[in-house]
């Protein structure tokens, strides 16, 4: 058998400098390239994600009390007709609990040799996956590509990178030798073992299932955690091929492959709940609304939950000296996913009085028609348009973009993407109101709806962002200043509120954009998440250590 | 204005070693010797704490908008009579808050070397604090100068180190830099600020206050947070002291000494339930009852919770090729405090018929009176006897060991100490069950309580002892056997009940000891707690990390 811990042990190695380090790294290239993933990898990838299509997704070994669930349709058009094994929330704890023994008893290096394996199977199958993300959540397909696979792909090494530096940091024995003046010392042997929680709970969104899942998911497995992996019923195929893989690695490994588990459920009729107060589930690990994590936080006993929840995004526009550039930029973060991502913007503060900018001084209106503007320009061709906007997840945030018309005024209203009918497509809505007005743009808006916001003055501005990122939670921030004192105070208020900041964006670096190894995604103090992915804290309190101490002749 | 962080840069640097090597390390020693604490050093903390009775304990500063409280007599039998300041909870969220924009904005080394001096001269201090850590909780002199005093502060700089590892480990700024194949690289300059959560309340216990209130409330510290400590009402002075040692170096370096804040209150009139549960509180270490922590796990909202609760601590004897030494470093383990440690021992599992031994074989009886007649030699000189039971902290101890002489056999009768008739004494009671008959020895009896216990066999006192801690918590595990197949079992079973296990103990090491920078007092991985004092997930989620970043030109 392979040791696959020698195998990857040179990745790791890398992956726990570049933790350390957080400059730029990746391990998984994200060019869908036939030149790095092979000369037929787009072709196949599209023909292994078309052959799921209308049949069974067989799960060999897998609980499956229940027969079958499963009703994606591809926001795309299509339905995908596939037929998950879904069993009972009994049988799926029973499978975890008894794969469980095995799993913990596996040395450190097995269970991340394991890991790593896993990893490196998914990314040869990017193209497949990117299909399966491309046609559950909407994204366009490159970033389907890059964010379902090599990108989430990075998420998940960052975290076994975690898990690994956590558990090795102290030595597995030591010799504790205590002197005792004249005499003896008193000398123990100590043993420290690495004792996993028990079984952990993954539960995945709907529009980044494996970029948000993965972090979650490796942290778990390489502690010593069995996995469940409860995938949003609109979202299971990406995650269905994950635990394909994961199972396939497991048992050529002589290990149970039921250490992971699918927990494919109907929209209507989910599981979750019922899951994760299972007592046996030690850990949860959730993306999505802030009131299902409200319902965790209630209703879970002793599981530590990891969230990631919605907020309120903002940019603050006190000044620049690339208008052009700014408003671009600005454009291609509201459009990238029609806003589906959690971090996306939502608001952009700009003072009432207006800005001043390389072009002049420009007033409230200019400032929000030159976004407006700059999205147009961004969409206007509609192959390019689907590119970037992808296309809308949910009949739900369709809805609400129609709602949001009223909300305010209408600088740029939302339309469909001509010549994509069988698509569900939605691009930007960008309103104006006053913050003196109304507190509409304070509630969280999913989906290509923006506010541009105007305030008294920039510290109005900043004052107005940051409480929100306080009061609502926020994943990103930005501010565009030319001035360092105003981009001090955004960094301090900003800081305190606990949001990441990107300062004067105006070339190829979006505010949505988070890069593993560097980035911090979420900082885990404000409502929009608890936890960070990843960092030390998202993993060390997933295993415990156990010691054995004994007498030593000195 | 000294620059504590150099001052204490070496100190500080060896502890982080010893974090990671685990080994004997001790950075304050703990003999309670003039040669190392200097020539008055015994006589001088005598006179500062004999100084402190029947007067206002003064805390310059210190929000008092309640007057005054304290209630608290010594277990050796005078009241102490001193009046701290008594503040409302609103005062105290008001002051915390208003201190804690400034302790943000500190630099880590600034914090870290408030922390560190804080406990340079808690060290200095420690005779005085032995003498109110005595005369509050009971302990004999010598352990309460050494838990109280040396081995509480390790266990703080423990923390500390642990902090300063975990808010060091990546740099304060980066820049980041992605090739972009034949263009310029895309480059963000990237900097990481540590952001605390918030206010921290320690909740300090009646028995160990400074040893299980310091890891908490210096971790909170040096992250950045406020802390309010809300000692027990019955073992206010040695928080007391803390704080107010704590308050002095927080001023003379500038910051406000509401940083921390000192939360007395009366017996009966606990503000603890109203402290916790503001939103304003974001963390809450805890030391008590499995019945309170429960109550904080189902009340809390968002603030991160670290608990050590109570257990039933057990001892599995399999056999042993020292049977004196054995029954005598059982006898300690049992004595020591009267039982009123959070590591102690309460059941004694022994097979029913009996043991192998280097005396032959023994019968359950032999056993159970063999260490019945351990502590009767221990404690045959009264004198001694006081010196290694101390006194009881709470009547309702002595009250509990009057009602557990009807629970089994008596093997042995716990008695007062004779000659010390002002103090509240009691000596182990220890009684013999079956465990095929009775479960009565599963239910945690706090104090000088102990059970020998029946079982079918080895591998029954095995699985029953595991059990047990699973079941109800526990801290500690200790195991006899002359094989290591029955050592390894017992270490397999232990560790899945996340309990540490200390192997054929026989002399001068006890269950009963936890050592600062080797032992992971408590695994955090059943009952007994949710957290280790101290270890990287103790540390790493009381502070966050929240980036700017902005392009530079590459």
């Amino acid at each position: 058998m392979a040791d696959l811990f020698e195998t990857h042990r040179a990745l790791l190695t890398r992956a726990v400098e570049a933790t350390a380090e957080r400059g730029f790294w990746s391990a998984y290239p994200e060019t869908p390239s036939g030149r790095i993933y092979g000369e037929t990898a787009k072709q196949d990838g599209e023909a292994a994600f078309n052959a799921r299509l209308g049949k069974p997704f067989a799960l060999p070994g897998h609980p499956a009390d229940r027969g079958t669930v499963g009703a994606e349709t591809s926001p795309y058009g299509p339905a995908l007709d596939i037929a998950y094994p879904a069993a009972s929330v009994d049988a799926l704890i029973a499978a975890s609990a008894a794969a469980g023994k095995g799993w913990a008893a596996a040395t450190v290096e097995q269970r991340v040799g394991v890991c790593l394996e896993i990893l490196a199977r998914l990314n040869r199958r990017s193209f497949e996956i990117g299909n399966a993300v491309m046609h559950t959540t909407g994204q366009a397909f490159v970033m389907a590509f890059q964010a379902g696979g090599p990108h989430a792909q990075d998420r998940a090494l960052e975290a076994v990178a975690y898990a690994w530096a956590e558990m090795t940091r102290t030595p597995a024995t030591v010799e504790w030798s205590k002197p005792q003046g004249k005499g003896d010392p008193l000398v123990l042997e100590k043993r420290y073992r690495i004792v996993p929680r028990g079984i952990a709970l993954t539960i995945g969104c709907a529009t980044f299932p494996t970029w948000n899942g993965y972090p979650g998911m490796f942290a778990s497995l390489a502690t010593g955690n069995t996995v469940i992996v409860k995938p949003h019923p609109t979202a299971i195929l990406p995650l269905a091929i994950t635990v394909e893989i994961g199972r396939e690695v497991l048992a050529e490994q002589g290990f149970d492959p039921n250490v992971l588990l699918l927990a494919a459920d109907a929209p209507g009729a989910e599981n979750t709940k019922e899951l994760a107060t299972r007592p046996e589930v030690a850990i949860v690990d959730f993306t999505g609304s802030n009131a299902f994590a409200g319902w965790l936080r209630a209703n879970l006993k002793d599981a530590a939950l990891y969230t990631e929840e919605a907020g309120v995004n903002s940019i603050v526009v006190a000044s620049t000296d690339d208008f052009a550039g700014m408003c671009a930029n600005i454009a291609f973060s509201l459009s990238l996913y029609s806003g589906q991502m959690c971090t996306a913007p939502q608001d952009v503060f700009v003072p009432r009085g207006g800005i001043e900018t390389d072009q002049g001084h420009k007033s409230f209106d200019e400032v929000a028609q030159g976004i407006a503007a700059a999205v147009d320009k961004l969409l206007a061709d509609p192959a390019r348009a689907i590119g970037v906007c992808g296309a809308i997840a949910s009949p739900a945030t369709v809805a609400r973009v129609e709602a949001a018309a009223g909300l305010g005024r209408v600088v740029r209203p939302s339309l469909p993407i001509p010549g994509f009918d069988e698509a569900r497509t939605a691009t930007p809505l960008i309103l104006a109101v006053d913050a003196s007005e109304t507190d509409t743009h304070l509630e969280e808006r999913f989906g290509p709806i923006a506010f541009v916001v105007a305030t008294d003055d920039v510290a109005d501005a900043i004052a107005r962002a940051a409480g929100a990122a306080r009061a609502r939670g926020a994943i990103t921030a930005a501010a565009y200043a030319t001035d360092d004192t105003t981009l001090d105070a955004a960094a301090d208020a900003f800081a305190a509120a606990g949001v990441n900041l990107s300062c004067n964006l105006t070339g190829g670096i979006f505010v949505n954009q988070s890069a593993a190894f560097s980035d911090y995604h979420v900082t885990g103090a404000n409502p929009a998440g608890n936890a960070c992915l990843t960092d030390a804290a998202f993993v060390a309190n997933r295993f415990r250590v156990a010691t054995v101490r004994r007498p030593k002749a000195a």
